[in-house]
């Protein structure tokens, strides 16, 4: 017998045809011909998909569990997304909504290394929520951006992100604006004496993500920003292994969420694969996840090895902070950016009252989800 | 006056908000705040996203036309992707349908490199389509896959592709199997006199694809397959740069493409970012793509700087050898696997048998798309 992992599709069909389609799935997803054509034993027996449940959810949707083999996903981040979902993300019909991810294939990716705890540690942030907000709009030249920064970073905020349309642009280049902004919040940390970190976002291929970690690096910076969804997930492990002293912030952009469940890719995968905190769309914001949602995706970031920082963000406003650390606990940060932005050139008094919030904020002591 | 490029969203909803909506996904997909807290001119001429056209297409369904800045894409390919769905690929309500490429983007990514006169120039192919198959199933050790290769390059097949399942598994290891199956495939080839080329499955980060690849260079190979998706579209950019001389087969796994029109994502961008053939689900096979969205998917391909080649796949089978030659005309290639498989024991002849069908076929002169 080998090791196998356990997937959840939900499928729509009706029960007259679900057995067949489940099938059509596991082999698919597994060996991708017709079974009749297989003349292994051993292929049959451990490589072959099986369809181990169907539970019918009610309006013609079926979850559908089914087993692969752990030893076709080898200990390529890559390969485990098309042994999950690669010819079946094709179809229509299907969403994946869940793994169960055995403890070998846990070692093999290593999870978070910095996660929740190693943040709190570096920033001296404890018993409260970390706040966050972001530099935009994209378009800026660097000194503008700094000036931005700057001005963020004088309000006491923990974090202060690129906005992740910002990558190495003609009119604000990766390297000129990662250090201007660098500087401006090294400048505002020293006078405010709280350790804002800085987050630049990383781009472009494995060699340029790399070059940039290493000029982030050079600056003092212990945080980045990737898209995994754009980088590809294997270079999230390279990086990860590259720069084990540098926390990562993965962003769902191109996430195709509706096709994944946000759970399973934004608060189980990307931790899994290295991102120390993932940033996700808040409920209630521009983005339609559910609050449901938005709290499954929390507890799963923060059931990683190294617990995981789930951030949400997208269109949050500083009126629901009170609402939303209810809602999340201190294991958070509050990413607002946009709505930050309005206050213009008061921005400085906006962040620290926003500061201010998150650290005198009543946060409940058994909190739901941690 | 900046330039701009032009992306077409089908959204789903109604005429008293579709203008709101418009306006929403061309704000999140450029500036990505409120548009109010905006004080560079420069920002709101040249940047913040433009709603060009909104044309009701029944049904629910409003084609919006957004215009955003080239600017902001740099010579990335990622944030292409990253300024053409990123964020908005989160709601369930949009499918990013398409896009006019600037020549100045076009010239940036460069496009195929071989495409398909290349492929017809290396391979000696004229007047016909081009024959594949592949190898399966996953889970088989490198000597099994090196005798079914030499069994089918026997047949006269021009090529013989990994299935994308085939990564760099302990059963089955990247060098071991693509050692063993060019040695396989150029013996036959030697023995048949025809120069049937192997297109290994290249997949990890980059420096491990740049490692497959240099070891397939070295077995005489000038072929390989990717997955975009899965290693993310930079790096495809940095093979293409790195390995001019290797013709890359882009494959659609994990490319969720009922969120992106396949004719865009698979058609267009991946030859854009330089796949010199593009594989894709055929209608009628075990995939849902339409007759109608297979045409346009190979038509784009091949409209490319480079014509790319289109490669049909997905449960192809041998009996439908002539419909298909009709439906895609000489420049394509034939992918039939799982079907060709079957034939277990016979599978040379039945090789054999596949390859006259695609040399003998009265191919149209004036054949639709090409």
């Amino acid at each position: 017998m080998t090791a196998r992992f356990t997937v959840t599709y939900l499928v729509q069909g009706d029960a007259a045809s679900i057995a067949a389609r489940a099938e059509a799935i596991a082999v698919e997803q597994s060996v991708e011909m017709p079974v009749a054509a297989i003349e292994s034993a051993a292929v049959l027996r451990d490589v072959v998909g099986r369809v181990e449940d169907i539970a019918d959810q009610g309006n013609g949707e079926f979850a559908v569990r089914i087993a692969l083999a752990t030893a076709t996903v080898g200990s390529d981040a890559g390969q485990f997304l098309n042994m999950l979902f690669g010819n079946t993300s094709l179809h229509a019909d299907v969403v994946l909504q869940d793994v169960e991810i055995p403890a070998a294939l846990a070692a093999t990716f290593g999870g978070p290394r910095v996660g929740i705890p190693g943040l709190r540690a570096r920033i001296g942030v404890h018993g409260r929520a970390f706040t966050g907000s972001a530099l935009k709009p994209q378009g800026m030249p660097p000194d503008a951006l700094a000036t931005l920064a700057g001005r963020l970073a004088e309000g006491g905020l923990d974090f202060i992100k690129d906005d992740h349309g910002l990558a190495d642009q003609g009119y604000s280049p990766f390297a000129a604006r990662v250090t201007a902004c660098a500087a401006a919040i090294a400048a505002a940390a020293r006078r405010t004496g709280h350790p804002t970190r800085y987050i630049p976002s990383i781009t472009g291929n494995l060699d340029q993500m790399r070059a940039q970690l290493r000029l982030a690096r050079e600056h003092g910076i212990d945080c980045a920003m990737v898209v995994p969804m754009l980088s590809g997930v294997a270079n999230l492990q390279a990086v990860r292994a590259a720069f084990p002293d540098i926390a990562l912030f993965a962003h769902p952009s191109f996430g195709g969420a509706a096709r994944v469940a946000p759970e399973l890719l934004l608060g189980k995968l990307m931790p899994l694969f290295g991102a120390d905190a993932v940033i996700f769309p808040n409920h209630g914001g521009r983005f339609g996840y559910t609050p449901a949602t938005c709290r499954r995706l929390a507890a799963t970031a923060r059931a990683a090895g190294v617990p995981a920082l789930p951030v949400p963000a997208g269109g949050m406003t500083l009126d629901r902070t009170a609402e939303l650390l209810d809602f999340y606990g201190q294991d958070t940060m509050l990413l607002i950016g946009g709505n930050l932005l309005m206050a213009r050139a008061r921005i400085a008094e906006e962040a620290a009252a926003f500061a201010r919030a998150v650290a005198q904020h009543p946060y409940a002591q058994d909190h739901d989800g941690h």
